[in-house]
């Protein structure tokens, strides 16, 4: 595992590879960790990113980077990041550990215990913990219902800037979810809904082609360093398990999984070959190792299958092709559906949230919003209300492929459908002609649905459709949808928002140009092209750029107007402002007239 | 000029310089410049291009690169492009040559003839024409009023798939311009309007700090090639005339300009020295050498800039803050607005198409839908009336910097206040935090603006904010507009834009990986990236990507249900299917029931 050392062993080392050439932000002096504190409870110190500006003023943003990015804290991978939430669910009395389900060779894709490679097992594992059986489901939902604030929801409260109650009243009416397996103490808490900032899942993940176990830890890390809130480890090759233990000790954010993916590899990929008993062990030993929510496809019925026939692109949801295959085999159920109860209570011992998969949903703007993936979705919206019932916590994974016009109609009908619980969506790219690009032909949609009201978006990066995405492709895919989930929450009028982009429009008229590179989503980049054509030292206090030049300024310009016309230009009455015109003309001309400084050459 | 006939010398040598690593894809094989034939007029021959696919099919797209792709046409930009529409102008009969202007040395910025570079100035340059005074405005619109059907309508209506007729009636409602300067023969006609294809403009320009003639040239053939529909000429530094002598020459694209930015560098860059006079001959300059159309700042209005005084970022239109600082410094109203109505006179004589500036448009997500640029759009639809009532064709800017939920309603304003004249919009860029990714933050505006209505989208690149951009920023700047305008036509539910998208949807499924490449706007960027962990020929037949894997691709598993499952999936009825089934399940289960391919190793 020397490699997963090197990443733990100095967070720098997730830069020497970086292909975009760029040095990780938080190198930069002006931008430091800081917590905040709760004064409701002392002993939490929420993680914040803080940007330091040459006005003496700071803005404080939102950090999903965990303790890798605090120089103060020493992480080593070998041993998992610190299980910071452990005493709080301690002190809720309500789990206990228990020896959980034994290892298993096909738990790894091996045919026996022999072919374990030893050295890679992560060590520091604990005993899983679960809820005890007469306590009932040891949910954040739960909690909520009977009016309980927990240490997650005012740990989110500090972080989203609101009140805990009011944290707790969204989670207790399902309009938000807390991802946060009781296995899993080692993630800074966070809420997906629709009335908190807007958030950005990655997925990362080998396929049978390419990539390794060390390069999955270093992905997430890399991800929640540019602003992955959640990470998926979609993994399917050999050694499932054992990637799954590394990332879940070393991340600081909830980890999502899809358990009919390794469910499959346990049955040699044959889909017919699934059982009920197969899937529930998987999901058992997912549970125990700590994922915070399961995408669990239990909406693609039999009878819904027939209506991808006349589809472009058929099924192109892994998941929901997979079990589209097994009803088909054998002409019954999905038996995620039929034995929905049954999961479900298990995941209420877990805290296990669902995301309940749209297997049907469109893979081209052809197929969009067609009966297949509306039928889905009213089964999702039974699952749902199953789900609550049982205090599970749900959020529903909306599409795909859709063009702009019909991209509200999926989240209104969502809404009414699934009872305002959190839409998670892909994308939705909103035209399939530029492969390659597809970070922002989906960005474009995900900015618009997350304007019209989802909570979280999944990435897409420029290699979908294309290939597996390496580090500059993540990083690609993550700015693309941090900016859409940005200008989601300015357009829902987020004031924390508002302030960010207000600071940063500041600097640009006071040519702050260190504030507007240490304010950007990629300081290194902005940094970086400014300085292709202007590398000299001054610049950074110059009133131009190159785009323009120091003739043509605009802002420069327009600031010798505030400056010469300051008076009148406050003044709102026409009469007032033509008197005090003539005074300030005759200074203005007077003083040389230059609409911009001189020109050096 | 040895750069420049460098350029022209073979369209390869843009290829050489090209920082994304990407080759031309008019290299592809199955790609070809193909001419469509128009039944009225024989001799037009409408250039496009088409697409072979390798399942005999062919799609068939809108090209705006002119000669330069055509391997049959040899181009040298030393004699500039035929001049494809002289015959039509001759055969109307209203316009006559004249001695034009004569050249002065403040039009390039020097101080005397001696100091022209005569081996840098075009030779192959012909008489100015112009209409002759007892006819009128010799525009597209004064004709289109009268039912007549020009040579570039009749072309525009092959181009764009529509009658003639229709482009016609479009062009006399002022729904619709054809920017065509009876000057710039060369360009091949195109058409502006919300229910034509949306078009893309791409800025080009040296700033004093940066950039030659040589490059503009070069960087007008690169964005043609990339998709710009008309090309923007924003330079500002010496040697303006004869650098845009070059371009007009060798443009197969309408190109516009902002004359505001050459008379102020003929008085020296004092903005209270900009005369009417100046200004008047600046814009007969450019009419002479043929400049489509021309950003007009002729609604900033003395009593509009105190309006601006609260703003985060003032006045962010260079032309906007030139005209603001000579008002406050004259104390009188905008000399452009004062004259505008002889202004107009002047273009109907040339059928340069007005682009009235939005000078007092948002720089920021702070300022946008404000008082100073709501007043401004207002005074914009009172000059576009009498625009119109001179003959003479007239669009509309637009932001600029506006929160999505911001964005319909600047659409609608403009609609209302300027009797639909065609609305071209810069961005508007969505967020302010992502300089470095303002091509990203623009594209989700531009898609939506598009899909609202707006007829052409001004690009943003990767660089605006920070610096002049280079080769591979443009072609990052237009890639990311032509995905927005495309998402706009699907979204207005344009057939032809449909019609690209389902048949690349076709070739996804059907695993025809060269297909998707050729049919991709950037076919060399999706093949590299496939290729980049795939690179065996084999892989390109191949039943799935290194995305996913060949055990996990949706796609395949899904063709596999629709082969073993074609005739029940086309069943409706619930009964039928289940009765088709029992005996399909038992075929699938015999035949295997491999939901994918065997893997390999």
């Amino acid at each position: 595992m020397t490699a997963v050392n090197d990443v733990s062993a100095s967070s720098e080392s997730t830069e020497s590879s970086d292909s975009a050439g760029t040095s990780d932000s938080s190198g930069s002096s002006a931008s430091s960790k800081t917590y905040l504190p709760s004064a409701v409870r002392p002993e939490l110190r929420v993680p914040m990113r803080q940007i330091a500006l040459t006005n003496g003023d700071s803005v404080v943003l939102y950090d999903t980077s965990g303790p890798y990015t605090d120089p103060e804290v020493r992480t080593d991978v070998r041993f998992g990041l610190p299980a910071l939430r452990a005493p709080w669910i301690a002190e809720r009395g309500d789990t206990a550990e228990y020896d959980g389900r034994t290892w298993q060779p096909t738990d790894d894709g091996l045919k026996s215990a022999d072919l374990r490679n030893l050295d890679a097992v992560f060590s520091g594992g604990r005993k899983p913990v679960r809820g005890t059986e007469e306590r009932g489901a040891v949910t954040q939902l739960a909690y909520a219902r009977r009016g309980l604030v927990t240490a997650e929801m005012e740990y989110i409260a500090v972080r989203e800037g609101v009140t805990a109650e009011f944290v707790r009243d969204e989670v207790a009416r399902g309009r938000a979810v807390i991802p946060a397996n009781v296995n899993h103490p080692e993630a800074e808490p966070m809420i997906i809904g629709r009335h908190f900032l807007t958030k950005v899942n990655a997925n990362i993940g080998n396929s049978s082609v390419a990539s390794s176990i060390e390069e999955e830890v270093d992905k997430m890390v890399w991800a929640t360093r540019w602003g992955a809130a959640t990470v998926m480890d979609l993994s399917t090759g050999r050694n499932i398990h054992t990637t799954r233990e590394w990332i879940l000790r070393n991340s600081p954010v909830p980890i999502g999984t899809v358990p009919i993916y390794q469910a499959l590899e346990k049955v040699n990929g044959k889909a017919e070959d699934l059982t009920w008993e197969v899937f529930r062990d998987t999901v058992i030993e997912q549970c125990e190792q700590g994922v915070d929510y399961m995408t669990i496809h239990a909406g693609v019925l039999l009878r819904y299958v027939p209506l991808t026939a006349n589809r472009k692109t058929g099924i192109v949801s892994r998941g929901g092709s997979i079990m589209a295959a097994w009803c088909l085999a054998h002409h019954e159920e999905n038996f995620l559906y039929t034995n929905f109860r049954e999961l479900t209570q298990i995941l209420a011992r877990y805290d296990v949230t669902y995301s309940l998969g749209d297997g049907l949903r469109p893979g081209s703007i052809y197929d969009a919003n067609d009966a297949a993936q509306f039928a889905e979705l009213t089964t999702l919206g039974e699952l749902s209300k199953i789900a609550r019932e049982l205090g599970v916590q749900v959020m529903i994974e909306g599409p795909g492929h859709v063009p702009m016009h019909k991209i509200k109609e999926n989240v209104e009908l969502q809404m009414e459908l699934c009872d305002e619980a959190p839409f998670y969506t892909l994308g939705p790219l909103t035209t399939d002609i530029a492969p390659g690009y597809d970070h922002i032909t989906s960005a474009i949609g995900a900015a618009m649905i997350g304007w019209y009201g989802t909570a979280m978006l999944c990435y897409v990066t420029p290699k979908e459709h294309l290939g597996l995405p390496n580090r500059d492709d993540v990083k690609q895919g993550l700015i693309a949808y941090k900016i859409a989930a940005h200008a989601s929450d300015l357009a829902k009028g987020h004031e924390g928002a508002q302030r960010w982009d207000d600071a940063l429009s500041d600097a640009r008229f006071e040519f702050r140009w260190e504030d507007q590179f240490n304010l950007a989503l990629d300081p290194d980049t902005a940094r970086a092209y400014h300085d292709e054509t202007l590398p000299a030292a001054p610049a950074k206090t110059a009133h131009f750029c190159s785009m323009c030049g120091p003739h043509f300024c605009s802002m420069q310009i327009s600031r010798n107007i505030a400056e010469q016309y300051g008076d009148q230009m406050a003044a709102t009455d026409d009469g007032e402002i033509k008197a005090g015109m003539d005074a300030k003309s005759a200074e203005f001309l007077a003083s040389g007239a230059q609409v911009y400084l001189p020109l050096a050459d």
